[in-house]
């Protein structure tokens, strides 16, 4: 906020709307140390906003060393304008940062994905063994929503009383505010988008924990976070491998829709500025930016130290005895007896494996079912489809 | 839904992955008047999804008409295939539909902004009277969010059992199919993206809505939705005038945010397909796509016939008896006093106008103040900043 | 609406205030055959409610019979009084319904919990095996906050234009007409009450499938959906016994949360009554009925047919090779050389048992630790805390 | 969280399982200062919860003093026991200060209600002005679902790893715990009815804000949050008066619907205990108790100094220049005409008193209406309905 009063005052400067030598004084007296933050906590009650108390304190700074020069601190703007683009400004350091990880999380899930591309596992609908995949076509799909999300620019708020303007908040103002502070034009609506963006981004980071927390459960065993002394740990469970890294992300996957849906609620705002609508944005947007970037880097911190274990990945393809490979077995067949007839035929040699709790391969081959290739088609490398060229799809993307 | 099947079958035989002859044969049976719909209701239940029993139906309909051809109905595809690219095909026809009713909207806006250029209005912060402006000044700023909204083009999904596809669902036939649907490669997360939009959407409608209604109010009747015989009024109660439409859209935009953190909420989804947070995706987006469509038609509605009582805001503006040109006497006062001077005088006749409920230019005539353009110091059309300017930059860009 | 409008009339004929021979007529043609619902629908848009369009019907219809009667159709009433106690009468019926399901889900969780009180199996904390419990004793906990469940009895809305009553809506005809109903007197924020406990009994019920969901899993493999032919099956993949019914609870349960949000985003409302807010109440609290019945039935039908594999339940615990009773073993052996020492052999013991995977049992064994109950502390048996006590106090409350 | 470690090692001792004196000393020892909160903070990425941190220090403080008792810290309670009931100790006391608070608002809201019991004014529904009622109504109307009011007492979580208890964890020992802490017995979600009825708690408080927010429109001017040296003001335009605390509680009642939604979305947690949605309801619980927190006590600042004036409200009364009492002529002059002709008559009349701007009440005399009590009909106390019984009636509840 304080960046934004010293930048408005060397802005109207350079317009001529105010002196230079007060627009100087100004700006060099913006300095956070100078303030009295307490006094201003304790003053928000009064005016409603954080912008008042502020510019009051800072005022009384600028005047003791010069008078003339107190006249032009926020000269012409409003509470709104310091106090959206300070969150804009907040935005725009914040997004630096979030790039910045987002670039480390790509770099890692494109590693997994090399490191992974063959890694024989099952994959999984509806919480059931479904057909085979690579573990690296998991990781890719988990980099595409990553690949693809980008962020608006954070936009500049300068409008005066009613958002119109005035003589000391003119259109060259704005464009060389904008212009120093590396602001958009003013606009709407942006920041609900880029909220938006946030709560799609934490839901993505969710669907990478959930199926991690789930991979390493006691009955899975397949993937881990990385272990740490003392971490996920229970001296009196000694089996135990909790899944805490997950589990922080998955809390606040639960908890940023809402408030996405609580920045969607501040829309239809009265006139030219709500009265409730607008002071509700303030928390929820720094919690909901605070929540994503822990998850951020907590989903750095999972994937940098995750643990595959491929062995298991291989045993678990083989808890259905065979029966994922029922599909394969049917159309072999059915290129020489025709598709009904095969059907038919492995559908009553599943159901005998279930009974008998036989591996299929064994039921087939006491069937004397003559398919030169069965074991072939028992294997999970060649059942995975086009895993591996969507992988290499979404890498040279 | 029966389109995917059919399309899909002539993109696998484009491949040569199926018979051209049974492709053709399934294309043409891919007909909803063939559909036994109160079946495929019923049986929803034993397979959860939509996909299942029409399926079942398709390929009893064909195996009627070919029993080889029956082979090839759905042939590698699994239930989210057809239910997601189902959905795909209906929004993109939805967003053709809001592309032609969103550009209705900006003309109606662009219209009503230059028909209102310079009629004065008091703008208000806070539910309170601030400073002037124009009507024309609010309907561009209702203007610049729906001029930035854009959409994702909806996306094919085609993946098989796991997603990762197999030899009937390779990429030439996602090509293909992609091309003939025109529907964007598979991708992630964009559904909810496309959500986000449709609830911004939603909010910036229920802002103008918000603002109408708060307009027509009893005390304040500067606009009125067009009069409709038998529309918004009561025959006990003749002076009504009730915001109908604005009503509903204001109902609509309570609603939508929710739906949009339930899109939101369905994120974090298990493993290769989820069990529940897929399958609540489905009736969210059809509700959200219709309230917001529906917000859209009325918005439409409501603007089409707005009636704006031009003398009525010019009354308003003289309800604070001259407060809200306070501050324009107190700067002109400065030039000649000083700006402590100057503030000081001012804040007394303010109190004086209030306590003696007098209007501020008579208090300063009064007062004996002397300035020569007390009268011009008085007017809206001097009080309004850069309206004008700003109205002009959003109907150029 | 009707039975509102009949039994209006009758309550003010009751009190003098109309005719009794009016009131007879009114409420004798207050006959939802006699309406042109689809007029009513058409009619909607121009008053804003369904009220207004059905009043209007039903005053012809009244009239055709009786010019008098007619006059005294909806007397004094106002829109949001034959809206809002509508609904109520339709919760009414819906409680009836709601409680009659759950006391028929209490007596299958009731039988489920008699059934499986000694029903061992491994409890799971953060998707980890933790330590045994019985499987009746995770059924007497879904049961406890059903057992907890009280819904408020629906009220009465009679208050006329602004809810001041009138010389025709006066004390008598409430209580009257209340009594008639069965409705509680007029009050506040009952309905959103009520809609929060929806929400509630849908969390709880999401909670019973998520976890039938995660006990199907087909590496876990516990419990299941009872088999119906052709249900939750797949013929591609024979092994796939989908959790059909548990994941159309599970869509409920994502969804329910925020339609009880919407709820309570429209209570802040506007004066005597709200432009929008109410009407946003109306097709939310619907769906919010409609989605938590649905998986009410659904509850019953899961829990009905549910599947148990008590022997599967005893080999999941034996996963971790005993190390799930290492506290067991670790406690036995503190009574005879200390706790500290004790903790140090066992928490030896089990890396032993981890890194060569063996047995725990198998380890203590060969470390020649003297313990003559070793078999007692690695049976599941002796290791479920005060389960069955915890059941038969739930069972008796 | 170390009031029940001290009160769950002395309830221990009172059943016999680990020595009085450990209880002892370990209770001495559960003290806020000896913990050093900061390396709390810094381990809780860990384990994943406050808990393991504070169990381990408070193991090692007591440890110093006698090692036998640190034996007996935490004994046999498990992460969710100790931080459930700390949350649980918390909302204990939040409640004797939130049912402090809301008598108070009850009491404020008597006296208003009291006070302004005969004050008229016009009731608006649909922001249009309706019919007269008093403020005494208005007031009436705001206390009544806080009368209604009830939060269920929280209970005590005491179950150990798996919720199953164990030989330290029995029915005695939770019996005494949950006495001495005065707490109920272990239960479901009524942690989640609790918020439940915060969030309708804020929506109530909200509806209060929204009204006086609405009332305070510099068009309408019928009431004012109290005056407050620099509260509110501007000085650049002093006759706005913003509603600032209003604000405040609109704010709030914006954002806890979606609070409450987030617990709902924790219900479907996964077996015994869940990795992600317990952890979301900790920092939601506190940030939901803490807005309403905010609420209440900002509504009681609100309306101990709320000021109202009466004669505005009967200049209100007068703009729509009689045509809300036009109702009331009609049923007058049905009496004497039949009600088809006083409804044309008075029909016509209104058209006029609008076209011509003039009163009804002129109007009427104009077309020689023959009504002896005409300027009766006219007067607001005549038309309020039952307004005085209804707020009799709820006073004396």
């Amino acid at each position: 906020m304080l960046r934004f009063e010293g930048a408005l005052a060397l802005a109207q400067a350079a317009s001529g709307i105010i002196p230079q030598e007060s627009a100087k004084i100004i700006n060099d007296y913006c300095n956070i140390d100078l303030i009295n933050i307490e006094q201003v906590k304790k003053d928000i009650k009064l005016g409603g906003n954080t912008a008042i108390p502020l510019v009051k304190q800072l005022t009384q700074i600028v005047k003791k060393q010069d008078e003339e020069a107190a006249k032009y601190v926020h000269f012409g703007a409003t509470s709104q304008d310091v106090v959206d683009t300070g969150i804009a400004l907040q935005i725009q350091k914040y997004m630096v940062w979030l790039n910045e990880k987002l670039h480390e999380l790509q770099q890692i899930l494109i590693t997994l994905t090399q490191k992974h591309r063959q890694t024989l596992m099952i994959g999984r609908t509806l919480l059931q063994q479904a057909r085979p995949i690579t573990f690296g076509l998991k990781t890719a799909k988990w980099l595409t929503p990553i690949n693809q999300i980008q962020f608006p620019v954070p936009y500049l708020t300068l409008g005066g009383a009613v958002g119109a303007g005035n003589e000391f908040i003119n259109r060259n103002v704005q464009l060389e505010l904008g212009s120093t502070l590396a602001l958009n034009s003013p606009s709407g609506g942006q920041d609900v988008l880029f909220c938006c963006q946030l709560g799609i981004l934490s839901g993505h980071l969710g669907k990478i924990a959930k199926d991690i927390s789930l991979l390493m459960q006691t009955e899975v065993c397949e993937v881990f976070e990385g272990a740490v002394d003392g971490k996920g740990g229970s001296s009196t469970m000694p089996h135990k491998r909790n899944p805490v890294t997950c589990t922080a992300i998955l809390a606040n996957a639960i908890r940023t829709p809402h408030l996405v849906a609580t920045m969607l609620s501040t829309m239809p705002q009265e006139h030219e500025r709500s009265a409730g609508l607008w002071h509700a944005e303030w928390e929820t947007m720094t919690e909901l930016a605070g929540l994503t970037a822990g998850s951020l880097e907590k989903t750095i911190e999972l994937l940098s130290g995750l643990e595959v274990d491929k062995n298991r990945m291989l045993q678990n393809l083989e808890i259905t005895k065979g029966l994922i490979y029922a599909e394969n077995v049917s159309l072999a067949l059915a290129q020489k007896i025709g598709k009904t007839d095969a059907h038919h035929i492995i559908e009553k040699a599943c159901k005998t494996a279930i009974f008998e709790q036989k591996h299929l391969k064994t039921v087939l081959q006491e069937m004397k079912i003559d398919l030169e290739n069965l074991d072939e088609l028992f294997k999970p490398e060649n059942s995975i489809g086009n895993s591996l060229e969507i992988i290499d799809e979404i890498l040279n993307h």
